[in-house]
Order: C-alpha cells, then structure tokens, then sequence
C-alpha cells in the first residue's frame, strides 16, 4: 500500500518508473477486492480498468482535460487516484462515497449518471462547448462495449463521426453487459479481438493520417466517421499510455479500443461465467460468496414466470442485457427460444414487444424501474397506443438504497400515470405478485406493469376479504381513518394502523392492488371514513394518493386526504430501510402523519 | 385516373403490365397532389415512394406479409393501392382518413405511430413472433435514412444483424429529414449515392451468399451483420421489383437501398431545398405556396431567440432534425456556430445539451412537446439530476389537430411535474413567451421549460397585476370563483369569466406563468375564494391541477378545486379547435363545468 498511499492526486502518479506502476496496479486490485468485498458495491468492472484508468490519468490532465465515465460504476481506480481513498471505508453508505462519480466529491468528477450510454453525448456537448470557447481542453469518453448497444450512444457516434472535434473514445471493451454483449457490432468487435496480436498504434496512426484515405481496423467507426486505434492491451500501461497518447494529438475525434479483462486479478471473478461479482453485496473476500443469502421478490417473479411459460406457449421474456439480474434466467434455462435479451437497449426492447405482441405472443419485458424511463415513449405511442399486450415487470421499484438517486425507482407510477389504458399493480409480498402476474398475462388489450422493491421478501400479508379489486386488510367497526397502502408498505400501514388504534383510533387499511387506473371503489370506501391517508414508494407529485385525491373530488366524495410518499427530490444513497424512514414511510412516520392530519380536521365534519 | 380507380386491392396491382405501371405511378401522383393541397398533409415523402410502394405490394403478399411503415406519413400511395382512394377528400380531418396508417381503416395497417425509427424495431418482434409459429410470413419494414440517426433504429439493427430471422429492411435513401440527414452514417449513405450507376442486385446476391465472407458495399451494414443489397433507383419499378423479391429469398436480414427523390413529380417540391413541402398547409396546388400565412408562435420564439442571441454569447441552440419546423432557421443563420441539429436523435440532443450546459454554455433545446417524451429520462437523470441550465422550448404542445394522436403534445407537464428541480412555464401569449423565455435562460441551477400550442397567435392579453409571479387577469370585488389558467386557455378562462359573470358570478382569473413547481401563492389566493377551476391543455391526470389541488391540501384551504383538463385518452385526428370543445375547454365548457361545481358545493361553507 506504500505507493497508493503516495498518490493524492494525478499529477503524482506522472512522477512514477514503469515497474512502480505495476506494483501500483497490484497494490489498487488488493485494496478494492479488501473493501469492497467489505462494503458491497462494483467489483468486477473496477478491477477491469485499473491499468486503463492509470494511464489516463498519466497522460490526460484532468480537470484540465475532462474524463467522463460512462456507467459511473468504472469509476473507483479514479477514485482512488483522485484523493478519495480513505472515502472507500463508507463507499455507498449514508454520508459516505458515492459509488459513482460525484460532483460534490471532487473537481474530477463531471457525470453522475449510471444510466448507460450517455458519456459520448455528453463528451459531444462539452467539446462543442470547449469549440465555440476556442479552448483545447481534451474531451474523453470511457466507454464499455456493452453501453455501446444502448441507442443514444450510437446518436452521439453518428454525431462525433461528422464533426471534427477531437474527442476521444476509450472504448473499454471486455466482450461483456452482464450477459456476454450481444448484438451485431458485439460480433464485429470479438474478430477485433480474436486477431492474433495487438495492434502497433503509431503504425497504425502514421498510416491513416488523413480522414478520407483511413483504412482503419473497423469497418463499423470508419463507417461514421471516426478514427481507430487499436485494439489495445489494456492491461499494459505503456501500450495504453501510447495509444492515449496519439488519441490525443488525433486532432479529430477517435476511438481507442482497449480489450480488458472483468475482475482481473480476482479469481472468483474471473471464473464466474454468470458475472456475478458485477456488483456485489458483502462477500466473504477468500470464496467470492455472500455472506448472506435470502429469498427476494426477484426470486419470486422468477419462480412464477417459469411456471407461467410451462402453461401458457405464448409467453415470451425480454430483457435489456440483465437477464440475471432480473430473474429472466431460470426461464431462459427452460424456454431457450422464448427469452430475448436485446442488450443495454431498452427503447428496443419495448418496441420489440410491442412487435411480439402483435405477432400473436405475449411478452414480459423484465427490467428495472428506473430503466424503463429511457422508453417512456415507447411504452406510450409504440405499446399503448396500439393497445398492445406487453406486461412490464419493475424490479428495483421505490427506493432502492445503496446505488443512489439514478437507480432509485420512484418515478413510474407518476410518470406511466399519463397512459392511457394502461394498468399497473403494486404486488404488497409474494403471494400477490404471483396473482397478479397472472392478471397482468391474462389483459389482452394493452400494457400491464408490475412494481416491487429491491428487498427480501417478508411473510405473506393475508386480505380479510376483496372487495371492487380491493382487498381489506384491516377493518375494525365503526372506522375513522382509511389507509391505503400500496405495494410492499402494507406492513407499515397496517404497523402503523396498530400504533394508531393504541391511541384509541379505528383503523381500516386497504391494498388496492391494481393502483392505474384508480379502483372506483376506493370513493365509496372512502366515504366511510373521516380521513383517508395514502402511502406509496414512489414521487408524490402526481402518484397514485393524488390520483385518489382526484377521483374523490370527482365523486364529491368530501373526506380530507393526507398523501403521503417520496419528496419530488432526488434521493442520496443510503440504505433502503434508513431512507423509507426519513421520507416517513415507516410505520412511526406513517402514524405521525395521520394524527398530524386528524388535528387538522375541524370537528363538525366527523362522520 | 382510369388505372387508378382499377385498383382496390394489392392482387389488382399484379395483374398491370409495365407500361401500365408507370401510367399508375403518373396517376398516383397527379392524384396526391390535387388532393393533398386541398386537404393539407404529407405531400414531399408520399411523392418520392409511388414506385417504391407499388413495388413492394406486388411482390410482398400484404397482409399475410407484414408492411411496416416508420414515421406513417410515408403511408399514402399504400393507402391509395389498399383501397381507400375515396377517403383522401377528408383526410386528416374530424372522423376522415388518418394522415398515418391506422389499425381501424385496414388488416393492410399494423403499426400507427409516427414517432421516427420505430419500424425496425416491430419487424425485429414480428419476425421473433413468426419464428416461434414456423410461419414464414416475410416481414418489411421502410425507413428513411433521416431516421436511422435515431438510436431506436439502431438498437434494432445491432440486434437484428446479430440473428437470421429474414426481415426486408427498405432504406428509403432520399439524403433528408427536413435538412439534409446528418452524422457520419450520412456521409456513408452518400458516398455510395456517389457511386456510377446502380448496382446488379442480382449479381451481389450471387456474390455474397454467406454471412461470414460477405463484402457487402456498406461498411456499415455489414458491420452489424446485415446483407445489403443496392443501391436500386428507387423510381424504376422493375429494379425495385428485381431487388425486393432477392430480398424475400434472402433468408436472413437484409437491407435494400433504394435512392428516391423527396417531392418527385411535384416542381414547388423538387426545387424546394427547404423542404417546406414536407408537410403542408391547405395549398395553392399551382405554385405550392400556402392559401393562408399567419404569424404563430413559432414566429415569436424564433424572433425572440435570435435577440437573445445577440445579447448572450453563450446561447446556443439544438434541433433534432427540425430546425426550420421549431423556427430556428433564422439564429442559424445569424450564429452558425451556435446552432447543432443532431439528426432524428432527440436523446443526443438532450444528453449533449447537458454537455453544452456543463461547458459553460446555455443550451435551448426546441422541439415538439411530444417527441421530448423520447429523452424523458435524459431530461430527469442528464440533465435534471446534474442541474444544468438547459432550456427546453417544446412547440406543438397541447392539442395539435389533424395529426393525430401520436402528434398531441399533451403529456408534458403531467410527466415532467415528477422531474427534481424543473421549472415549466405556459405562456399565454407572445408577449409572456418572450418574458418566460427571457426568464428562462437567466436560470442557472436546472432545467426550464416553456411549450406553446401549434396555432396562430392572437392579441396579447395584458395582466392587472402581478403577485408572487402569478398574473391576475381579472379580479372582481368579493370574488367568489378563481379560474386558474393555464397558458394559451387563458383567452377561453377570461371569456367563461365574462360568461359566468353575466350569471352574476364573481370570477377571478389567474395565469401562473410557471406551472413547475406550483407557485405557493396560489393557495392564499384560494382562499378568497369558495370554487377554484384549473384549466389546462394538458392530460389531466397528475397535471397541473392535480398539483394546484395537492397544494391547497397540504397547506389546510378547503376549498374544492375543480381540475379541467385533457382526458387521459389518445386524442384522435381533428381541428384543433373541435379537439379542445369536445374536451371541453372552450368558454362555454369552462363555464358549464364551473356552475356544476358550483351547484354540488354545500352552502354552509360559503366563505
């Protein structure tokens, strides 16, 4: 640890000898696979670019030069050489380091985005930027093969490909998303790969000077436009160092393709086929294996999905690129010719369904909530607009925790809201989501949406009885206060409803189950009641408590409605439990709210 | 027109000879031209495929073989050779032919949207849908080379290339959008335009019967795995016959390169190198130049944002491919270098935005309200999430009439409202709108956005007063109604007023300029009143109003808020005018729904 921790900044790691620089790799594999088999968090892509990260570090000079990391989760070896080491004890912890690039962190970082695809849009911005300032910043773009299959990095390539600012694309190229990368261009860069040796750079730069003569390697950037230079080692600092080198002094813009290796120099990592140490929770550091392992609502779709694909032929899967991720593989096992995964692509996969489903199949498109935003558009013109039967599965929904304010999934039942015909659910534990999967693949005309949370799963929440789709799950004589629950927050609601009914208050809570569009029933439940308190995990502005709101004053229903949900604001990391609670979607906040809702009531209304 | 009126059905067009066919294609474009400058339309992309189309019917069997036409507009001579040559006097009008394809009028009709780049995407699904039934059903999909700069377009080629399920990929190569296409995939396109001559399709076919060894022309294509066959003179039917059936027997994907010229037959749209007959207006036939001119929004914004220009050097502006339709042809022309039209490519030209926007610069973002739903997620996590300044300045918002439910810009400000940190203004007429805009690109800590109908701009309406940035417009003594309104309905609140007022109504009417986040002031002027009314040309559902309503919840005024909006529901093709009557938000239905309200309020709580 001697020559990490000698480096505080960039400009110290130019003072190193070559062979320090190896030692100085070694020592960055053993301190991250230490911490963050400790912490949780993004293993085997960090221990991919180590070497590629030190020599950016040595030969561009941020924040001069400005480093953009796609997929901010590749970020830590930068981390480290930009002063943040003593951070990584709290990485992803609340008030700790973020586990993606943070402009609150460092001058270093520019992009907190994990969403995938994005760093050569935004490099395209900042060099049309530094252009119009005449300024000769350099702009690079660090991106994976597998954010290479996402649309919005193909716009920007097309864009880069037609313009002569000299951005450069370090194309991080390990051959895999999750899943191995999929798609034609993946089969373009593996004969890349599969050339025997690595390609003489300069050689190679020499030859193409000019844009109209380049011959280059790839016939795919050639074909928009860009330089090539390439492939690197990339886990040879001098060759990388070389190659960045003339990158550099391009003069247009140019794609540097380094082929690296995922959890290099972690054996676990680079024996598991499934890349399950992408990211990690907490692992025993010597196996490679959790230390805990408990049954999830992930695991439960999956289980369901299986069984549902054995009954039903139509029934296909599509997922973008995380087919393990999100349970789709035990059905990929089973129903090999059923399961699609479309690569980091989301915007396909909806329309691709939407396809499906007009060829006579039934698709679940498996993804996580925060990720289906990038096809918004799709979901509404291309799905719903046809009315077409896709059933969409959120995993990830609500608050997520350690991974921050991008992979939070708290915007879909606000935005899908604006749909029309389309239905969602929120399943509250297990036994409702496999119910109501089932529904969902039984809708013929239009789009259905399941949600639930990033969670182990809890026992089931048994309902009293259903009633207009709703179901009762606590309903005591003579009510004063309606709580309607959605999703996995019954268990707080009906806490919450016991604390309540200690101070004397009686109590009814209801999960309505399918929340888009709003059961009608709930008016004339409401009705009943003197206040009615709602409670989801997801933004409130335009959720689901104001849609109840809605259709209440629609109704002349007049009760008083207090919606409770997650601030119009973008969450930090922190763990799932910790930031439900400061957002008072606990039991205790819950309850607090409501008494603060009753003394607010004038007394004559009372039912 | 004798040939024309022969042909009812696709079976009809394989029994003319070749002289005949050209005949045909003489007829079809006499016919859309008297037609479509009646009516108004797509005339410019519907005159350069007549061949193309006739081509594609006789040797695809539709509907057992699948057409699917990217951005419909393109749709009308399938139309014509479809069977509904009499529907064309009331095309694009109240319960008349649809301006796209449409599910209702024929089994010849699959997909309606006509959001760019999506065909790829359904071909790839339909194809997996036939796969799995052993069907051999061929599946066509036509796109334009503008829309291949769309990442949609990509995602689909990646993954179509990576298989061999047989689907016909037509590019329809016409070197356009509005501009000239843009990017490094252009140049390729028009490289090989360059070439002498047109290919022997037959003879490539020959040549390339493998995958693995296949050198086809474009680098590109073949990159990702595709065939490619042309390029073909795409108004030489037998040509366009000869390579369309190699394609069916292809037996993988395949891409046929057919050069067209936009506009062919037609003088006004032949020279026209500002495509403005793309899409039309009423016009006079003869010398294609509109019956009618009128100054509209767009004219305003376009003034005023080339005003802006010569105050600050750090505004620039984004297109994605629509710089004369959004109006910023006339700052292109004074600052070229301040102006980037990215193609069809509405994520790249938000991400980069952000990336202008953290180069120091003001980026304003003009595009139609409902293709802004294409980077949603770019908005909240690139641009949002980071808060940069950009501004978005989304014409065609609210109701847009003939084009139909796919151009409707109605969703914004429900999707938008969940968005950290977004302020959005409504302006009401063109003296607000150069207010907001001005105010707009002051803002430096977040995104902003201003929309505004697609209409004529009519007086400006001035305000008595302004009160924590909310406009009164009309403010009685001892009021006892407050009309909220909500852009460009502010002429239509202010005529209920009067209406309302004659019932002996005290009618305050209010616009908040900035609807995003909702203006606090807005609950102490409830208050003083016993009926608040929101109107908005927006979905109603978690809208403004939804948001106007919450407010006063959460800030204890218990006045009932009646919320009046577009329903949550694909508007159909109309005039725009009849659109927003039928959805009651004219004066009259205003008035009504406020005197219903009125009459369900109990009298005791009259303030």
């Amino acid at each position: 640890m001697a020559l990490l921790k000698s480096i505080t900044e960039p400009a110290d790691l130019r003072r190193l000898a070559a062979a320090q620089l190896t030692e100085l790799a070694g020592e960055i594999r053993d301190f991250l696979i230490r911490t963050v088999c400790g912490t949780g968090g993004h293993l085997g892509p960090n221990l991919g670019v180590v070497e590629l990260t030190i020599a950016l570090h040595r030969v561009f000079g941020s924040p001069f030069d400005r480093l953009v990391f796609d997929t901010g989760h590749q970020s830590y070896v930068h981390k480290l050489l930009t002063g943040r080491r003593s951070g990584f004890a709290g990485l992803r912890q609340a008030g700790g380091l973020s586990g993606y690039p943070s402009r609150t962190e460092s001058v270093h970082d520019l992009v907190e985005n994990s969403h995938a695809s994005t760093a050569l849009s935004y490099a395209d911005g900042l060099a049309k930027a530094y252009a119009l300032d005449g300024s000769d910043r350099r702009v690079v773009a660090v991106i994976g093969d597998g954010a290479l299959t996402g649309g919005l990095a193909w716009e920007a390539l097309n864009n880069l490909g037609a313009c002569d600012r000299p951005v450069v694309v370090v194309l991080n190229d390990n051959g895999r998303s999750y899943e191995p990368t999929v798609g034609g261009l993946a089969g373009q860069l593996a004969a890349l790969r599969r050339r025997s040796g690595y390609a003489d750079v300069l050689a190679l730069l020499e030859g193409a000077p000019e844009r109209s003569a380049a011959p280059t390697p790839s016939e795919l950037f050639g074909g928009l436009g860009l330089g090539y230079l390439g492939p690197v080692d990339g886990h040879d600092i001098a060759a990388l160092e070389a190659a960045f080198a003339a990158a550099r002094e391009y003069g247009r813009p140019v794609v540097v393709h380094c082929l690296t290796r995922k959890g290099l120099g972690y054996r676990p990592a680079e024996t598991d086929d499934a890349d399950r140490l992408h990211s990690i929770g907490v692992l025993d550091a010597a196996t490679g294996t959790p230390v805990k392992s408990e049954r999830t609502w992930t695991h439960a779709f999956s289980d369901e999905l299986v069984a549902l694909g054995s009954e039903r032929p139509d029934v296909v899967a599509m997922s973008a690129a995380m087919l393990r991720p999100t349970g789709l593989h035990p059905f990929a096992v089973k129903f090999p010719d059923r399961v699609y995964d479309v690569g980091i692509a989301e915007q396909h996969a909806v329309t691709s369904a939407a396809g499906l489903a007009m060829g006579g199949k039934h698709p679940v498109v498996a993804i996580y909530a925060t990720f289906l935003n990038r096809a918004f558009d799709q979901v509404l013109m291309d799905v719903a607009l046809h009315r077409q039967p896709v059933t969409f599965v959120l995993d990830r929904a609500g608050v997520t925790g350690p991974d921050g304010p991008s992979h939070h999934g708290m915007w879909d039942m606000a935005a899908l809201g604006v749909v029309p015909g389309l239905r969602l659910a929120a399943p509250r534990d297990a036994g409702t989501l496999r119910e109501e999967l089932r529904e969902a693949v039984d809708v013929t005309d239009g789009p259905t949406v399941l949600r639930f949370p990033k969670a182990s799963l809890s026992d089931d929440i048994p309902a009293l009885h259903r009633v207009g789709g709703v179901d009762l799950l606590r309903r005591p004589e003579r009510p004063d206060i309606l709580l309607v629950s959605v999703g996995v927050l019954a268990g707080a609601a009906l806490a919450a409803a016991d604390e309540l009914a200690a101070l004397g208050h009686r109590v009814t809570v209801v999960d309505p189950r399918w929340v888009r569009p709003t059961p009608p029933v709930l008016a004339d439940l409401a009705a009943e009641h003197r206040l009615v308190v709602t409670v989801e995990d997801g933004v409130r502005d335009g959720g689901v408590g104001a849609a109840i709101a809605t259709l209440l004053a629609d109704t002349g229903v007049e009760v008083p409605v207090t919606v409770l949900g997650l601030p119009r604001e973008f969450l930090p990391h922190a763990g799932r439990g910790d930031l439900l609670g400061r957002c008072g979607l606990d039991a205790a906040g819950i309850a607090a709210a409501t008494l603060d809702s009753l003394g607010r009531i004038p007394t004559a209304t009372t039912a």
